[in-house]
């Protein structure tokens, strides 16, 4: 933390000095620096990027200060690549048992009254675990938050009228997969939208260009992209992507129809790969649930053993990424620090344990939410634990 | 709006024809697209871009769907460039009438209790105007909103400890205009902060990298970029940014240290250059005010005789970017939409006259905020009403 100087060594003198003896190039007080321009661009000094396999690429949650995920950093999940769409030639197709079958240019649906939302999203699978060195990236990358404009999916619905015995719609998308799932209707009345921007500007490509189906709160595969069409119906379509994919062992059952994420968090600093240094660490990380706001993030410095109540950002939104702070002096000997989340449901973040007990030893894969904890080292290093 | 059609011509029938007929290259399904990678993009089809003079960019208003600007779309104002600061090298000094000077480096100040914030910075002069085919852009492109994460400025202050005595510091920034302003330190123990986070990631370098002084609600130019130097005093310093700039007449005197910007509002859709139909239109825009929460917008949509509430989306936010909607019936016929802002201290927005009444004739140049109008003609085509 910055030292005691006294006035013979300030900065402002070696500048001083520095102009007396002659040009310093590394002054920036010395030299026009470049113009406006017509985009801003990054530091050169800083390169957040993703971290993409063939179908995936995965949010630096390390390199994140707040809760809104710059554009180009939001997670990517593909099952058949980003298709390119003309907005001009966009049509979305509503259907089945409605009162009057409607097709919706992009400009209709702009028309319409619009809102605004910031939510999360988050991959179904979203949690990698298997050695120590993995950041947050690595075990939870597949998450990321917008505010983002559309058009509530029931005033659209109340466009074309609904059939008062619908009880589910399938959406899909016009990607090389043609993604379908099956949504139950009452989720339409409730909060999906249908919408076509994204942190101020249009809708990204890699998250839905023109406009994508978003289900606050709901698995991120549901939050059909590039949606085409939607058609209402009275019972589920069973899918590719609900039936062979999409669901998990619970015990000697399969589970199907995973709608909400569970509530989870993460610390996001210090992570691996970071070096800490005995003295007061302010601990932070993201806390998030599908089903509601986040009511209580608690962490534990000494493996579990007690916990305190973390500081939530405000203001803390419904089924958004809340960030949380945690003021920590550390001694230099060696412990675990971990994070819980509650969310408004009364719900706690459990432990793989208590996941494991309830689902059996074959759950795995999709909707895994366990509290995660990073090692910390007698020499400061920070690695993952593994469980 | 989508017309009702029939089953016959539904386009899954017409993409089912099409597959029969032969391949269509427009469609989406048939080719896998491009795979996830390290960043996103913006479709091929979307340009929003700031508008450059050699000195300001102006933020594209009317592209925006929603109150955060994307962080490459931030409007700029330097009075000597942006320098190139290599992070490693920061330092911030803080000296004066403080108990310790001290100097800081970024990763002093990022081990603070950090704290985030949402809120606009607008420009004093952020207003033109003068013909008929003005966008939002154009006259009031000189505003934009992020979410900024960083050091209160009175967490530093306790570090150093400052003199009771003390009334104002000086901030300066290391570009080459060496820019440098005076305020006062109620500022420092309200609201003011350090800020090296923007929506996320990173503060960039056109707004400050790697850290600049955050004074929500203030004009834009006392919220110095890369700041390098605070100095603690007990009278204003009286620099050239607060003397000969930044100043403005006021009937037969000149007021210096304009602090707050006061509540305003624009209207962003529809604007020059649409062109509407007749019909329902949801008019949108954004308004804010220095002082604290907007509580109120009224849209007029008959020039001003009579004035309707528009819906705030929430959030409300202190100092903060507000973004309104109004649903209106437009008749065909020959009219002016316009809005004006109501704060939550209970300032309502003034017209021109009403400024002109008050600050005389030659007042002009900065911390003009008043009503702006726009033309509805009668063929549909929209046009800025210069006053």
């Amino acid at each position: 933390m910055g030292g005691v100087i006294g006035a013979a060594v300030l900065p402002v003198n070696k500048v001083l000095a520095k102009k007396l003896s002659g040009f310093d190039p590394g002054d920036t007080t010395k030299t026009p620096g470049r113009g406006p321009g017509k985009l801003g661009q990054r530091s050169k000094y800083e390169h957040p990027v993703k971290s993409p396999s063939d179908i995936s690429s995965r949010t630096p949650l390390q390199d994140m200060y707040s809760t809104i995920t710059p554009s180009d950093l939001h997670y990517e999940r593909h099952h058949s690549g980003v298709p390119d769409i003309d907005p001009k030639k966009y049509e979305l197709l509503i259907h089945g048992m409605v009162t009057k079958p409607m097709k919706f240019s992009l400009a209709d649906l702009k028309s319409f009254p619009a809102v605004t939302r910031t939510c999360f999203i988050e991959c179904a699978g979203n949690f990698r675990t298997g050695k120590e060195e993995m950041t947050p990236q690595d075990i939870l990358g597949l998450t990321s938050q917008s505010e983002w404009t559309g058009v509530m999916l029931s005033t659209i619905f109340r466009e074309t009228g609904v059939d008062p015995n619908a009880k589910w719609f399938l959406a899909e998308g016009a990607d090389a997969a043609v993604m379908t799932r099956t949504i139950p209707i009452s989720k339409a009345w409730d909060d999906a939208m249908i919408v076509y921007a994204q942190n101020g500007e249009a809708i990204r490509p890699e998250q839905g260009y023109p406009a994508r189906l978003l289900l606050p709160g709901f698995e991120g595969n549901m939050n059909i992209k590039w949606l085409r069409r939607i058609k209402v119906g009275d019972e589920p379509w069973m899918t590719r992507e609900e039936t062979s994919k999409y669901t998990y062992p619970v015990k000697d059952k399969i589970r199907m129809f995973s709608f909400e994420m569970d509530a989870r968090s993460i610390i996001t600093y210090p992570c691996y790969p970071h070096k800490i240094k005995a003295g007061w660490i302010e601990i932070r990380g993201l806390a998030w649930s599908g089903r509601g706001k986040i009511t209580k993030v608690e962490v534990s410095t000494d493996a579990g053993q007690t916990w305190n109540e973390a500081r939530l950002q405000g203001p803390v939104l419904s089924k958004a990424h809340t960030y949380f702070r945690h003021l920590w002096e550390w001694d230099g000997t060696s412990t675990e620090i971990l994070s819980r989340a509650t969310d408004e449901t009364g719900y706690i973040q459990p432990t793989l344990q208590q996941l494991t007990a309830a689902r059996g030893t074959k759950a795995g894969g999709y909707h895994m939410n366990p509290i995660t904890s990073w090692q910390i080292k007698p020499d400061g290093m920070v690695l993952f634990k593994p469980e």
